[in-house]
């Protein structure tokens, strides 16, 4: 909870960082990034987006990161980059305002006697360890967090407050989870007596590969029988809801509020968006994107991109077309009537 | 954790304290608020849905709360109020079994020897407050709640249990955050290097306006290069995802489980229905309201209800209209095709 | 945090535990239970999804849940069951690997002093109950979980980690709640004085019956003036949001994601699929069955299944439908003029 750190990088440095060609003053200071319209001349920005690119004629940034197609119609210092998206990502990490790199147990943390743990790991107030955990080099674990007995983190793992963790999960290295995330609850699963539900115990646990982050107040359940499982690169935004026994593919996104049911197998490098679903026991092909707010409900073993739902209109119009949707099947069968006569 | 009031009032001065004529007796003691229908002789009751109007015969309200267009239809004790319904709202403040106002630090919390604050707020069990955090007069920090580095909050906030506000956070007065709300996660954001997804690292933060209140598990992201802003007003309900980067303008409603992709500006006074969604990078203007479950997938620049999707059928119908609705293009071109022979 | 079991079970005692007929082995050790395809020699599998009927030949198993009908199909050791699945949910509780009983007040756990209690309940790490609570015979309260004053909770039931449970809820027996999750926040309410919103304090509470299961990150809010209900039995699964005064009646299964607005009425044994919705002030009936994402927008007095919105298209496809939607109370008005001609 000390030492956050706030420092200006020369151009020349940033360019040694992130790469790209640099054209013009090596020595000026930057001090963060911004964006076109409202950088000042300590900040480095860029051109990704080419509907902005009349903004170069006016902005007031101390360096920007274009395109080779571009940097033509930028005339002050400039780093020549082939994806300026990709480098200001990379310029992001030099400029987040994050604590220094903390160590240490706090006193009010509560760990089993069997942890295993490195001295070079960072346990915050109120964190509870059970017994059997094993805690990779340089993790950090936040304020509030619960890790479940036999749960096995990686290195440079990190959670920020108030995560649950529960038993048996595994954690590859460089997991990053965001605070209130629920790891490893009970998969929802039960059997129907003829008069009340009967709850199916969840044995199996989490799997998470290298290299995933998995965002706010999201949860992934454990596996019925087999675990589920987080392929590595995965990237998980807010308040998802992973069902048991899925299986997210390498490097697939999962944007916010998505929730997919049971058993769900997304391919690698898909992209399900915000507020999309799937329904139990479905496989997306690798590369499938689903647009927001769609719900797929049957496999789909094509990669390209699939939506559901209807687009928005004014709800007086709405009204008229969702009643005649109601009529649809005998619209088109009076239709094909029509054409016989 | 002490000192629950229950309390009862005369008649006369809950008219005093929420406005309306009072007719019927003045002394009458009141312990509480109550429906129509279940309303016993201690209770203030109100009628704002005229639906309801018939119940006032056979009530046993020992006070009802009517409009001027009513209060002919009710004998009893009442008070006559422009609007019923507002007038219930200001009485229910009367009733709310809240504990008494605490203040003192509670001996588990952990504080940071940076943090300011004032004598008179309450910091609970299990409270973590990172450094240089300012906390204004009077806030209430329930049990389990983590304040980030450098969060200014203001006067007469409150946060229920295991709320996480992280670092750099503004809060202005008055505002209220349920249990479980998580403020100020990274944005969703990453470049994509051909192969993998390289984080876009989260340099912005979050802006909260005065009198807002933000519902349990809640999540409001921290912007990428400037601030995610919630103006003055603003009413969210829980479990609503909030992207990096949004605006949300003056006193607008957000209900339950909404999703807001990232860079969403949505105007004042504007309502957000239950489960429905919008887009990243897009606007709404002023006053514009979203039926349930609908998803915004294009800016809406004129005042007004606006709808998507479709209503529930019986499935077996909603079957075949579903599945014409693929075939709705085709459906279109041929009847054109006969309106043309 | 201590004492988790791995056990062994002969045949013949999972037979006596679980009901059906043994035919086989009795004395066969089994370790846990697994899928056909999966099974090693020292686990229980079974068979209720008859299309994977065909790993009955080449399974490992050994001993599957068999069906009358389908006994003849595997010649190893087998339980014969009615109601194989049935049969399977009933072995998970005998492999979970759960902590052993546990009891005693963690030193860091923060009870006031009028909590009342008894000897055989365990109350965690960091655990924070407030004046007047009443928790029932071997409760397990989970690290970090806040319970509000004056809530009564019944016998056998149990909170993961950091769970919220506000004031003057109340709990029936063998009530488990998943980690995160937040009960008796207040409900989302306001009267608008043509400015502002006007906070209507909530007055009611939560009631929640015997043998309800709660998910992960789940909100049940408080009623306004008369309590939010959840019956016996009812199981609700992950991210749910339940408005304020819901009635969700007995044994009815909510699944992920769902939300319900305020004031809507449940039957009993109906299931809200994933991501389904509705809105406020809607009844439906017992056995009525919602599918997964489809908002309910009318109350449902008839039994059955209902669905909403549009199956999955390629984008490119559903462009063009969604498209002609809008089209669509047109197209019908044109097709009945050509009908006429």
């Amino acid at each position: 909870m000390t030492g956050r750190k706030k420092e200006c990088y020369s151009l020349a440095s940033i360019a040694n960082a992130i790469g790209g060609t640099l054209v013009g003053d090596p020595e000026i200071l930057i001090s963060g990034l911004c964006s076109l319209q409202k950088a000042s001349p300590d900040k480095l920005s860029f051109l990704s987006n080419r509907a902005y690119k009349h903004y170069l004629k006016t902005t007031s940034a101390g360096a920007v990161i274009v395109s080779n197609d571009d940097q033509l119609l930028f005339s002050g210092n400039k780093l020549i980059s082939e994806d300026p998206y990709l480098a200001y990502a990379l310029a992001s990490k030099l400029f987040v305002d994050s604590p220094k790199f903390l160590s240490g147990i706090h006193s009010s943390a509560n760990l089993h006697s069997s942890v295993s743990l490195t001295k070079d790991v960072f346990i915050g107030p109120n964190v509870v360890i059970e017994e059997d955990v094993v805690i990779g080099h340089r993790c950090q674990i936040g304020s509030g967090t619960t890790i479940g007995a036999g749960t096995v983190i990686g290195d440079e793992c990190s959670t920020s407050a108030n995560v649950v963790i529960d038993k048996d999960v595994t954690l590859g290295d460089r997991v990053k989870i965001h605070s209130g995330a629920v790891i490893g609850a009970d998969g929802f699963g039960y059997a129907f007596d003829g008069e009340k539900s009967i709850k199916i115990f969840q044995l199996g646990s989490v799997r998470i590969g290298d290299d995933v982050e998995i965002g706010a107040q999201t949860t992934i359940d454990r596996g019925a029988l087999d675990d589920t499982v987080i392929c590595d690169g995965v990237k998980i935004d807010n308040q998802v809801q992973i069902g048991h026994n899925c299986h997210i593919g390498k490097h697939t996104i999962i944007c916010g509020c998505v929730g997919l049911a049971g058993s769900v197998t997304l391919g690698a490098y898909c992209v399900m968006g915000g507020g999309s679903g799937a329904v139990g026991h479905i496989t997306l092909a690798d590369h499938v994107q689903v647009s927001a707010m769609s719900l797929v409900s049957q496999s789909i073993l094509e990669a390209g991109r699939y939506s559901a739902g209807t687009v928005q209109m004014k709800t007086r119009d709405w009204k008229r077309a969702t009643m005649r949707f109601k009529e649809l099947d005998s619209l088109a069968k009076r239709l094909k009537r029509l054409e016989r006569d």
